[in-house]
């Protein structure tokens, strides 16, 4: 039995996880479950996966989980807990599904412990890419994309040698809006452009493949995982979101990743990996799709990508300063405080403000953070 | 420094692969080549690349060779030639692409001598894929495929798991007359044959496709290859064969191979593997084809591909029948001789008349190769 700790149990990824798991009950076990402020769910859960320890963020939802839950099942709370949580326990695996920069310190415990990361959270690699990646090295710890586009590289990347590659194309739907010239992003609501046309995921994420900040972080996220150069990643307008990503090799072969869009593929594929097992998702057909349609990125359309781009060849406390903002700015839009296209020149106008910082340490990263968030809340 | 024999290296394939070894001039040196009766191209080709010896298949083509070629250049000629070109030499891989079954005993002789197959004479093993596998097996010697679909499914087999595949899936042009209907198959000519929408190659394959007889071949290579069951082989129409082919695993997911239509990358691959180098092919735009297309294959409109799943299926002699009857089948279709679905029809009528014996040796084979022949001439 491999043992399993997941970190935002009760959101799209870690439901999902959970359903794979229960589907391959005979192999995966939970360790520990971790969320939010969704205490009612995350009860459900522990009562449903008897995991050994569980966490909530706020102090409200751990104390309804200690009344509801029994005895035998320890409740954490908060950062402290999470870390705990994280890097304590008899799990082999911990998925990072929490949303956001917050999952750094737990990432960071839970390698330190030496257990193999299914990284779903992709902000810890876009925050911090260079200090997680040279602890997983140090610790000789996996790092497993759950990312359906990075779990296609990784898969295309099955069997080749580094040197062969020459680049990645990671592919993106276009989002909600893909449809609308810019000025048609003029008053969008937030209704709108949480009605994505192919991914049923969390709304933080919806947004974010409307602005394709999404895309640019995982192109960041694709730059540390697979050690790449920022002019070996490419990305590619692909509506259906079947070709989920590929690699083009040296001898102009490209190897493709495909499938329904389903994340319990790529979320059990990082539990399972090497090995391939049954999934309850749906089989593909391509003669039933009749068609893939594909067209070249316009960074101007998608300006925040092109912003992306720039932010990870400058390095540093860039990109945190880039999601961060982005994390205020997207929170800010579906409050309904400011405008869809506000997202986007609060990023611009937060990263031209900011003075990089060279190769930072966790403390200067947070400092960076939290001034880009008071920043792009200013603004 | 890699050394090379080229069989058939006046045909499609074997100056396409000629093309490859100038281009890494550097890692790949020309031992022998052979050649049917076209003289004046195999000596171009041994006066450039300077083989230690080369077969010609005609006593006066052989003739011409010795006339026009060095004395320390050895001119083998006929069946025997071909045999001991293929058997004896240094080289390290021996490149098969003759053109129909008389590749056979050439290529059994070269993996009895231990040396790699670069398999592009799929009659090989459509003929006697039992024999040339367990030869294989026993001298440890690697069959690498050199057809785009098969070297694209070996490609996507990289660093899997041969437990993990569900099945693969052969994609298929469609051939010259992929739009028209079977009422319009009437009374088309050798020329309108002769016109492939995407690939440049021989006469007889670019008929084999018309007919889709060239994907039943494939799929009775694919099965002896990477030792499938009939009912884990699909094929699919894909006009514009960009996706060579695909491999669909336990979970879902799919990794395909794809590119443009260029046998220099497949020839390569066969022998650089697992190395990927520098092609001389250029590289595949998706943004630039804007989409790529798929249909259903119907069995009906390609009666031949059902005969050969049939052929596959009844095993024994009958894939080699099949075979062999087609030979006859295009040659009398270029000849003028007979109609274009009457190929289809001799194909059937051969294939009704065999009588099937099951786990053949050579001279059963060559039994069964030459009764069909002898009947699908008479009808």
């Amino acid at each position: 039995m491999k043992k399993i700790t997941v970190l935002g149990s009760t959101g799209s990824i870690g439901t999902q996880t959970l359903q794979v798991m229960e589907h391959h009950a005979d192999r995966y076990e939970l360790d520990g479950l971790a969320a939010g402020s969704n205490a009612a769910l995350l009860i459900e859960q522990a009562l449903r996966f008897r995991p050994k320890r569980v966490c909530l963020a706020t102090e409200a939802a751990a104390r309804q989980a200690k009344e509801a839950l029994p005895a035998h099942i320890e409740v954490l709370q908060g950062e402290a807990g999470l870390v705990e949580l994280a890097g304590g326990g008899d799990a082999d695996t911990v998925v990072t599904a929490l949303v956001g920069s917050r999952g750094l310190p737990a990432t960071l415990a839970a390698i330190e412990a030496g257990k193999s990361i299914a990284l779903a959270n992709k902000e810890t690699l876009v925050t911090a890419g260079h200090l997680v990646m040279e602890a997983a090295k140090r610790k000789g710890v996996s790092i497993l994309p759950v990312d359906s586009e990075h779990s296609a590289i990784f898969q295309c990347l099955n069997g080749e040698r580094r040197e062969d590659v020459r680049g990645i194309t990671l592919t993106a739907s276009g989002g909600s809006f893909r449809d609308r010239t810019r000025d048609q992003l003029q008053g969008v609501t937030v209704e709108q452009a949480l009605n994505h046309p192919n991914w049923s995921m969390g709304a933080k994420i919806t947004i974010d493949s409307a602005t394709m900040v999404n895309k640019g972080l995982e192109v960041i996220e694709a730059k540390w995982l697979f050690g790449l150069h920022y002019d070996e990643i490419d990305v590619l307008i692909h509506p259906e979101s079947i070709i989920h990503s590929f690699v083009e090799f040296n001898d102009n072969s490209v190897i493709a990743q495909l499938g329904l869009p389903d994340m319990r593929v790529p979320i059990q594929y990082a539990l399972s990996y090497p090995e391939r097992l049954h999934n309850p998702s749906g089989r593909l057909s391509l003669a039933e799709y009749g068609k893939l349609t594909f067209r070249e990125m316009d960074f101007d359309r998608y300006r925040c990508l092109a912003l992306a781009f720039a932010s990870g060849r400058a390095g540093g406390t860039a990109t945190t300063v880039f999601n961060a903002a982005n994390e205020v700015a997207v929170d800010r839009f579906l409050r309904g405080e400011i405008e869809f296209l506000a997202i986007e020149s609060i990023l611009e106008k937060v990263m031209e403000k900011h003075e990089i910082i060279a190769n930072p340490d966790l403390e200067a990263i947070a400092g960076a953070d939290s001034w880009a968030r008071r920043t792009a809340a200013s603004l």
